[in-house]
This record gives structure tokens, C-alpha cells and sequence, in this order.
């Protein structure tokens, strides 16, 4: 994520080419419907394509009852998609005729390219080449294919259509994997969602997931994005693709996995080993408005909740039961995730005491297996749950009862005018029922959950959506002009470097001599500490080169002595550049500032408190940079150590403005310096009650190449 | 839990009475298979009741074409069981009547007992004593009722049993709330879980869910138990259910909600803050085996899970998939769980290669799609991950896959004969499929999911259910003797209370004058620390009553009358018992040791590092008393910050010998010293590579009230 060029634009729309086309040519056409190349055929045909399907198959004049062309060049028309499912080694060629016929899509069900080795990938990259030549979008190879319900395309060969096709609906699904995606889609069928497109995107040479939640974010069948994803490549497209769904005010529910770390980072830095590539991924996925979930199941209920499309940013539960029992495994459920769940208000309780003296009217609110026998109970607690609580969301916990012949029919038309009398709310019950009642339910208005804890899970999540939309975009600060030197500097050089970003350090000299070291003490004011500056030594410490506490001139000019004899025996190779000379600052917190560069997602910003918090407690906030210091401030107030900086036991609050104010100046330092900075560590930075320093500095960069 | 006294011994055997009764009595009995009286004769009907129903109703010679009878007087034969459903007011009669009778157990589906005030609380009292004089025991009042579909025993008003009677099958439920047993029951059905005892227990006046789980423990149909608590009463009857669970092999999947802290503890003490009443309830549950479970779904899951009885000790997952990205989501999900997925032996890996090259064959072990072509990739992989793999659990997701018609019957046989050859092992598939090809997977026997990570989360439990059981029950210390004084003792008295159990603090002594503090300090050894000693000062450090760091004899002399001057003017009225003059000891760590008493479990011991790291980071382990060394030890390594205890960052690590000593003495102690103990703190407990002591002891108890 380059800060300093302008944000890309990528042509989503250029996928509909992919996702709806007018028509499709099926290279490797087969008249066998449980083959590959006639898998999509079949399905078209039964699936009611509205466009053209033009097979070419050099062995056949008729497959599947239609018109069969010989080559791509015999076709009698442009077809705005084609669809290979012939060897790889083949694919170069055809894609080529494909591109010379005007074609603007191709989806390439091939296996045998990247994923097999080096061969396999020239042959990916010469596809790849030809295609963008042509200007012509690209899926896969090796991808089950896509399929859009609205227009009845299905340019995929899952076996999943033999036993149902998917149900027309508001859900999207676009996944790196084809059977992970394929089984989504699967499982929303058995569910009764309507998941209406799905695309799955293989070796993703061209288009990737990002490509298809932009292509969604703008389709009007689409409202609802799920999307699984393993890793990352560019950064970019995926924001792009993001910013695009939620300015759209389309939720994406995302399952990344590859939770555990792979060890695979290369950088060495201390902070890069805090910010792992999960939790980066993680926090820039958030930033972006993504509600990233555990599993499968969640995805489905979240994207199942969504289709209402009401999302409550400032959300609260209200829950009406009619079992003591269900109310508090829901008020458990919220807490854990967050969702308020306020008491309703004194008179209202009151008034509902006098209805049913033995009910709970708090909240929730009980109205007993007495609603049973007395319906309009049930009604009038929900009523003024919604009334008087204001709550934005309801949660009525009816069980089997729901599902009782007698009840459930008034029970229905009462919902039904609760639905229109209270639009925006986002209303669900938790009923066990068979599938029609669950239906006549969901026709009311209502979402329908057999389970409590899953249902407040769900409502909790549309909460988080709202807010996620209501956010406003964090102001970015202004990047500082940041020229890193043709090496990795030393800690007085590195100081220097980011004071001009803004970014201070305790107050010091470098010294040259004694006398100067004298001098330099003087001025500053004691206590001072003295250092060792060297290019070659990163680990001062460890080799002898730090004294701290020296109170006077004396100790000062021994210290400078001590400090180059010991370093002359430990580091007999570094070269010197001096002796640094700050103020030793005391009291206050020991923060950690780094920053460390994502291979994927550029410069990122750690924040925790030293030593055994980032070390052993690995209690840490992390973002992308560059941030304002709003963000900076969540990051600082998001570790859970946080009360140590704000003045708990005794201690006088830190400087949270300067902490802050630093964080995201350097924030801006890193995405401004570009790509050569590989890491700062800022340790410690020491946060007073006025003002924060950093005590010790290092910045690594990659050395210059010269043109 | 009183640890002096001998365990009781629960007669869990006499629910038989109420949940498996030759013949039963209903009192109230109604015509009208609706009401509330006519339920259980309806259901018991229906339902192929092996016993005789005796309905009682002056009213009605015949109900439900059954002789109905004017009163329990004048029933023919003596119920073993009586189901009271009249007006609260009319239950004591009915209960003596039935107690005369000679029946051996009452269930009280009337509600208007304890659970709406001081009057209804008296009935309750009343019917309790009745009934206990005659020797039977009292389901609810307030109950749903109970059922067993092994004798079709339905004595539960549920209208559940409406939509569809439960499936006979080896799992029960108790549950306190009655509707929210019903709903589980309900839940079960509907998955086609076999859940054929329900046990809803309503305001436990006498029969608990405890009881309920001790009953099933003893049963011959229930193998696996689904609890649902609110909260705990009585500590040592649920215990004692658990372990005789345990002892039967049964596991116990608990739902405990009111997990949310209730802020109702009025325990004083930091300790008791810290451990909170679920925290201990949690404590206590793990300890004797409990699985507790997140949500309903979760508690059916693992109940489904269980139904093969398989239960690794040693678990480890071996994933055998068609798609990468199912595998990746697997993955994830047991490292979340703890689930260790070691990778394939080498030489099966190069033999899998060489079977399927573009295949993964480590672990997950990826056949990739090329398996439905040729289903004996699939067969080799399954064998070689039992086989040469040796994994304790099996998970195969083959998704939709697996449904369709062509595939399903070989995949089946295959599967059937791979269960064969591997009797022991956990094997679960994860496929989409209607109920007909799911049952035939079932009966071939294997776990069938759906959501790969739920089958993941089950696994896992399964192999904690096998730790639980394998588990040895912890070695009990040797309790001390232990004489409270008559009111909470002074820092000095409490140390030497605490001596006497063998835990050890600093070298101190208590100094009456100047003369005897320099003499003491002269004995132990300079520097010293002094402190105030008086019974009326619990925060010494906040009057002034303590002075650190005395190097010298005049130091100490001087601090002596500087206490007693500067306590005078802050504490006046403090009585005072001296001056503690004791070793400073330096370096190590600063613990906290601490016992609340919980009102429902007893002494519950609390350990955490000092200061921020309870305060804030409340990173604390806690745990009922008494425990051993063993388990003591095993408390201190699992806070977070362990690793600073061990020898993180350079530092010497601490002698956990002798803390882990400590804990458990202390434990020990706070078992033995009876109900007037309230809390004991010790803080900071100092840590060291030698040896571990109490720098401050806080012990606070109920006054003694004499006789």
C-alpha cells in the first residue's frame, strides 16, 4: 500500500464480461452432462441462461442438442465469455482465438499451470499475457467456475447442481477455494438462503477475490458479500474492493483462514515478530469495514440476518421470552459480545408488573409460558419493548411453541403488524418449527433461529455492520518529505531523521571527546545517560556501551573513557561515531513504538507498554500506517494494560496526547519513507505526565541501490 | 464444601421413583388432553407408558378412558409416583394423602410456591416436610416435569410432545429451567438426536439438577448427560454427582449460564473481587470433569459426538479432504481448540505422493477432487492417516460430495469397512447430504457434520472428555489443625497462625520499644523494614505505619517513635500491639496468595503476579481448597505472565517448589479452618530463587460467637 501514489481504480464492472454475459462459447464442449466441458452446458440448459451457449468441439456438429462449432474462428458470432476446459499446454492458443474474436472474458477450468510448478507457470503467465493483450479478464485456471442465478449462468462444472441449483436471493460468495466456495453455496441451499452468485477464482492470475466483492459491491442482485480468503497479494485492490461494498452499504463477511501463523515472516525485527501476519491482515480487514468471522456457520448467519438489510449502529437488545431460562443464556450471549441489553424503563415495568405480576418486565422480559394461554401478553411486552425500551433490536424466545398448529397463526399476523408498525427495527424469533412455519415467519418479518446464543450473535454482528458504515473515513495526516539514508543510520542519525518528522527524544548531544561530553552534560543538566553511536552496533547494552546515572562531571569524563575501552574490547570492528549524551528523563510509562514492514500490506504500527507487556503478554495494538492521532489514540487505549497509562494505582496519567501524537507522526514517517524501510523500534519510548520521548531509536533500511 | 466433615453419600438411586415408576397417580387429572392435567395421561398413552395411570378427580369417574378416582384415598393400589397439578393451597393435603399412601415420590407441576414470595415460600416448606416424613422425594414445585422413553414415561405437562415424542437414544437432560430443558429437547429431536430422559427440575426444593445428573449416572439408557444450570446451591451433592458420573464413564456437557457477573458478592476482600462467582463455579466444574459448553448447539454437538463412546485420551486429528481450503479452515479451527494435527510419517508421505503427485498428503492429507474419479485415492489416504498416521481422530470432508447418488454407496461400504479395522478410533465426516444418506453414513459409523468447524470443536471435546477420565483424582494435603482466635488477628498473629501451618514469611520479630526494634534488627540483620501491628489497621502503608529500606541501628531507632508519632495523629484511636521489625528481603517476584470464601463452594484459593497483573491484566488462577503441590503448581504456570516466574528476560527463575508449597498449605489451611474464616491475604508473597514469603498476611473472620 503505497500512501505517497494515487489510489488505483480497477474496473469491476469489467466482470460482468465473467459474471453475466450475453454469451458464451464452451471450449472442449462435451455432450456427456457429467463431463467437465458439458457439466456448464447442462446447467445452462436447465438452469435457463438468457444468453447464447456456443460449444466448439472440433469431433462434433451437436452437443446437448445445440449447434457445435469446430474451432473458435467457425463461431457465427462474438461470444462476450468463454469458458476452456481443454488440457493447459492447449490454453495459449485458444485464448488467443478468443481474443481475436472480440471475447471479453475467459474462464479457464484448467488445471496444470502455477499451481504444478515452473512449467506450468510460463504457460499461466503466456495465457495471462495474451488475454490482457486482447483486454480480456481472466479466471483462474484451475477455478470451479461461476455461476449468477439472475441471469441464469452457471459457468461452473460443481457437482453441487446435480442435487440443487442455488436459490435466487441477495447473497454473494466469492472464494479462493472452488470446493470451499462450491460448499458455501451448498450450505446456504440446504439452509434456504439465497446465495445467487458465487465465483470461485482458482490461481487467481487475474481476477481475484477483491475483484469479484468489487464486481458485487456495484451488482444489483447482490447486497450481501461473503468471501473466503487465505492470504493476501495485493493490498490495493482488496481496500479498493472494500471501500467500494461499504460505500455501497454492503456488508462483507469474510472467513480468512490461515489464522495460525506460518512462520514465514522474514523480517527480523522485534516488531515484526508481534505483528505476524494474521493480526495485520486482521486489523487492516477491520479498518476496511470487514466483519471477519470463525466459521462457515457464522458466515451463513450473518449473511442470513442481513437480509433485511437493517443494520443498527447504535444497537441494543431487548429480549422477550416467555422461559426464564432463555432469557439469561441470551443476556450471557450479548455480554460476550458486546450488545447492550438496558434495562426498559421504570414505568413501563410498572405497567407490565400490573399485567402479570409474576412476570420479569426488566429486560429481558419475561412474559412466562402464561403468554401461552393469553397471547396478547406476548404482544404487549413486545410492544413495549420496542415502544418503551426503544430497543433497536428484539430477540422473542417462542421455541417449539411457535410451531403449535393453534398458536402459530395468530402468533404470525400479530408479528406481521408489529413488522410494519416498526420498520427499522431488526426483529427475530427463536422458534423450532418445521420449514413451512419458519417460512410464514420469515414472511412476517421476521429472521428465524433455533438458537438463542446463535441468534445474538448474529443481531450483534448487524450491529457492528451499522456502525461499520456509519464510521467515518480516519483522516489521514500529512506524510512528512522523509529521504532514509543510503544505509540503516545510527541511533543519533535515526533521532535526528524522525525529530524532522516531528518525533522527539529525550534531549541530547553527540560527543567527540570527553570535554565535549563535558560540556554537552552541562548544558542538558543531570542526571545524564551516555551511549555509544555506532552503525555497526544496534545492541548497545550488551556490548558495554551504556552508562546511566552519572550525576556529575566527574562520573561524565570517566564514563567517556570506560565506554570506549569496553567497547574497543567487545566491538573491536565497529566503527565509532561518537558518544550520545541525553538527559536522563525518570517516572512515567515504558512504551513500545514500532514498526515493521507487511510484505502485503506495507508499514505497520505496533503499539504496547515495554518489557513483559509486549514480551510475555504480547499485549499489543497494531494498524496500518499512516493513521491520524485519533486512531493512534484507540491503538493506545485498545491494549488492555491501558490503565497503567491512565493513572491507575496512583500514578499520574500519562501524556496521551503526546503518546498519540507521536504514534501517528510516526505513522506518517513510515508510509512516507517508502518502500526500503523495513522497521523502526521505538524501545522504549518513555510516555510522562507531559510529554513522551523516545529513549532509544532504530531504523533499518534496505541499502540504496544506485541507478 | 466442608472438607473436615466425611463426604455425604446422595441416594440418587431413589429418583427411580419419579423417573421410571410402575405406576403413577395424577392428581388434578383432566379429560382434556390440552390442559395441563390431561398432558401426561395424553402423553403417557400415546407414548406406551409400561406402567398403570390412576387419574384422581372427584369430579370424574373416567378421564381419557382410564377408571379415574374421588381422592388418593381411594386409589386401588399405591402409586409409586403422584403428579400434583391443583392449586398450590390444596398440595400439602394431597402430599400427605400420598404419603400415606405409601408413594415414594411427588412431582408439583402447580407453581404459586417460593418462587412469588414469603407465603408461597411457606407452602413450599410445608409440602417439603410432609413429604420428606414419609420419605419420598419432591420433583419441583414449579417443574415441567420429567420423561423416560425407555418405560414412556411421560410425566411433564410440555406441549412439546405435541409436535413429536422424543427419540429413545443414549443422552439426558437436566435442566433447571423448564421451558429451556423442553427447548433442548426439542433441538435434540429435531436433529435426530437421541435425547429419551428430560429431567426439569423448577425450584429445587428437593430433587436438583445435581440429583438428576447422579441418577443418570446410575441409569442403564443415559451415556451421556446435558446439563443446564442457572446456579449452584448445594456444592457438595453437585460433586458428588459429578464424580460419580465421572466414575461411570458418562461425560457431562454443562450449559451454566450467568456467566456475566452479578455483582451480588458481598465478600470485602481483594481476593474475593478477583474471583468472582463464575470464575469459581468454572474452577470447580473443570475440576470434577464437567465439559461446559458455550451454547445450546455446542452441548448437542458434543452429545452427539459422544454417541460412539469414543473418547482419545491422547487426541490428534488427521483431516483427509477434497478441498485445501476445507482442510486450511480444519486447521485452524483445532489449533484454536488445542487439537494437535501432527504432519504424515515421512516415507507415507512420499508413497501418497507418488500415489496422486499434485496431491498434499502432510496434514491435511489433500486428495484433491481427483478422489471422486477414482475413490480408492481416497480409501488409501483414509488407511494411511489411521494406519501410518496413527491419529486418534478422523475428519473427512468431502461436502456435497458425498450425497450424490453415484458416490454415496461405495463411499459408504468403504467407510464401513475402514470403521471395522479401526474400532477405537473417532471418525467423523463432514458432507452435505439429505437425512436418508446421512443416517446410512451414521450406520456405517461415523460422526456426520456438516460445518467442518463444528466437527473440528466436537473432536476436540471428545478428547477432553478422555483426559477427564483418565485423569487421576488430585492427591488432598494433609489438613492442619487450625484454631481461629476470636476475632480477625493482627499481621504478627496472623504470620505466626500461618507459621504454625508451615507457611513461611520474613524473619521478623515484634518490638515493644525502641531498644527491643534495634535488637531485633541487630538479630536478623540489616536493612529492615518496620511496620505498625494493631488489630484496628488493615492499611498500614496508607497511615504511615510502615518504613522500608533502615540501613542502621540509629535508622531504626528513629523510625520506632516516627510510627508511633505519625500513627498517633492519623490512627488515634488504633490500638496498638508494636512495632514488626522484620528482614527486607530484595529481588524475585511479588505474588499474591489469596482465599475467599464463596458462599456456595467454600475456601477458594486465588494466585496471581502482584500489583497491575491482578489489578488490571486480572490475570489470576483460582481453585476450591484444599489441592496439592501438584495442582498448586499447575495453577501458578497457567497465568499469563507465567514466564516471568520462570526465568523469562534474563531473571532468575523463581523457586516454584516453594510457592507451589505455599498455595497448597495454604489451601490446606483455609480448608481446616471452618466456615469463620472469610479471607487471607497474602500480598506480596516475594518470590524468590530461594525460597518463597509472605511480606504482609491479612487474615479476616467472623467474630466468634460463643456458645
Amino acid at each position: 500500500m503505497n500512501m505517497n501514489a494515487k489510489p488505483r481504480t480497477y474496473d469491476f464492472a469489467s466482470l460482468g464480461a465473467l459474471l453475466a454475459p450475453r454469451s458464451v462459447a464452451i471450449i472442449g464442449a462435451s455432450a456427456d452432462p457429467a463431463r467437465i466441458g458439458g457439466r456448464p452446458i447442462a446447467a445452462m440448459l436447465s438452469g435457463g441462461y438468457k444468453g447464447r451457449i456456443l460449444p466448439v468441439n472440433p469431433g462434433r456438429d451437436e452437443v446437448q442438442g445445440l449447434a457445435c462449432y469446430a474451432s473458435v474462428a467457425d463461431l457465427p458470432e462474438t461470444p462476450e465469455a468463454g469458458i476452456i476446459a481443454v488440457a493447459a499446454k492447449q490454453t495459449p492458443e485458444i485464448v488467443r482465438a478468443l481474443g481475436e474474436k472480440g471475447c471479453r472474458s475467459v474462464t479457464l477450468f484448467s488445471a496444470g499451470f502455477a499451481e504444478t510448478g515452473a512449467v506450468g507457470e510460463k504457460i499461466q503467465a503466456e495465457v495471462l499475457a495474451i488475454a490482457h493483450g486482447y483486454g480480456m479478464r481472466v479466471l483462474g485456471p484451475n477455478t470451479l467456475g461461476v455461476y449468477n442465478v439472475a441471469v441464469g449462468y452457471y459457468g461452473t462444472f460443481s457437482s453441487s447442481l446435480e442435487m440443487a441449483f442455488p436459490l435466487p436471493g441477495n447473497v454473494g460468495i466469492a472464494s479462493q477455494s472452488g470446493a470451499y466456495g462450491a460448499h458455501l453455496s451448498a450450505v446456504a441451499r440446504v439452509r434456504g438462503l439465497g446465495a445467487s452468485v458465487l465465483v470461485t477464482t482458482g490461481n487467481e492470475a487475474d481476477v481475484t477475490v477483491a475483484d469479484a466483492i468489487g464486481w458485487m459491491a456495484g451488482s444489483d442482485t447482490v447486497d450481501v458479500i461473503c468471501a473466503y480468503q487465505e492470504g493476501f497479494r495485493d493490498a490495493d485492490r482488496m481496500i479498493a474492493a472494500l471501500d467500494t461494498a461499504r460505500a455501497a452499504g454492503k456488508p462483507v463477511f469474510m472467513l480468512k483462514s490461515g489464522r495460525s501463523p506460518l512462520g514465514a515472516s522474514a523480517a527480523a525485527s522485534h516488531t515484526a515478530s508481534l505483528a505476524g501476519d494474521d493480526a495485520v491482515a486482521e486489523a487492516v480487514l477491520a479498518e476496511h469495514g470487514v466483519i471477519r468471522v470463525r466459521d462457515t456457520e457464522q458466515m451463513l448467519d450473518f449473511a442470513y440476518a442481513a437480509r433485511q438489510r437493517i443494520y443498527p449502529a447504535h444497537n441494543s437488545l431487548g429480549v422477550i421470552t416467555i422461559s426464564g431460562g432463555a432469557g439469561i443464556v441470551a443476556s450471557d450471549e450479548a455480554e460476550l459480545a458486546g450488545l447492550p441489553m438496558p434495562a426498559m424503563p421504570a414505568e413501563a415495568q410498572a405497567r407490565l408488573k400490573q399485567l402479570l405480576p409474576y412476570g420479569a418486565p426488566a429486560n429481558p422480559l419475561d412474559c412466562t409460558a402464561q403468554a401461552l394461554n393469553d397471547m396478547s401478553l406476548f404482544e404487549e411486552f413486545t410492544r413495549a419493548a420496542l415502544r418503551d425500551g426503544g430497543y433497536r433490536s428484539i430477540l422473542c424466545f417462542m421455541t417449539y411453541v411457535a410451531g403449535s398448529a393453534t398458536l402459530a397463526p395468530k402468533l404470525r399476523e400479530t408479528l406481521h403488524e408489529i413488522r410494519t408498525e416498526f420498520p427499522d427495527r431488526l426483529l427475530a424469533l427463536c422458534i423450532i418449527a418445521d420449514d413451512t412455519v419458519t417460512r410464514a415467519y420469515e414472511e412476517a418479518g421476521f429472521l428465524v433461529f433455533s438458537d438463542p446464543s446463535r441468534a445474538v450473535r448474529a443481531i450483534a454482528a448487524m450491529g457492528r455492520v451499522g456502525e461499520m458504515m456509519a464510521r467515518k473515513p480516519k483522516a489521514l495526516p500529512e506524510l512528512p518529505n522523509v529521504r532514509l539514508p543510503a544505509v540503516s543510520p545510527d541511533e543519533y542519525a535515526a533521532k535526528a531523521l524522525l525529530a524532522k518528522a516531528g518525533i522527539a527524544a529525550a534531549a541530547e548531544r553527540i560527543a567527540h571527546s570527553a570535554e565535549e561530553a563535558v560540556a554537552a552534560a552541562a548544558e542538558l543538566g543531570f542526571p545524564v545517560v551516555m551511549k555509544i553511536v555506532s552503525p555497526d552496533i544496534v545492541h548497545k547494552s550488551d556490548i558495554g556501551g551504556v552508562r546511566l546515572n552519572l550525576v556529575d562531571t566527574d562520573c561524565v569524563r570517566a564514563a567517556y573513557q570506560e565506554i570506549l575501552d569496553t567497547v574497543g574490547r567487545t566491538a573491536p570492528a565497529a566503527r565509532i561515531a561518537g558518544i550520545l549524551v541525553a538527559r536522563q528523563l525518570s517516572g512515567g510509562v515504558e512504551c513500545l513504538i514500532g514498526i515493521s514492514r507487511d510484505p502485503v500490506f506495507g508499514p505497520v504500527a505496533v503499539f504496547g507498554l515495554g518489557g513483559i507487556f509486549v514480551e510475555i503478554l504480547k499485549d499489543v495494538a497494531i494498524s496500518p500506517c499512516p493513521f491520524d492521532e485519533a486512531t493512534a489514540r484507540e491503538m493506545i487505549l485498545s491494549i488492555k494494560a491501558a490503565a497503567i497509562l491512565t493513572g491507575a494505582r496512583g500514578r499520574a496519567p500519562a501524556d496521551l496526547d503526546a503518546l498519540a501524537s507521536m504514534l501517528s507522526r510516526l505513522s506518517a514517517f513510515a508510509a512516507a519513507a517508502g518502500p526500503r524501510l523495513r522497521a523502526i523500534d521505538l524501545n522504549p519510548v518513555l510516555a510522562l505526565p507531559d510529554g513522551a520521548y523516545a529513549l532509544d531509536a532504530v531504523i533499518e533500511c534496505d541499502d540504496e541501490v544506485l541507478p
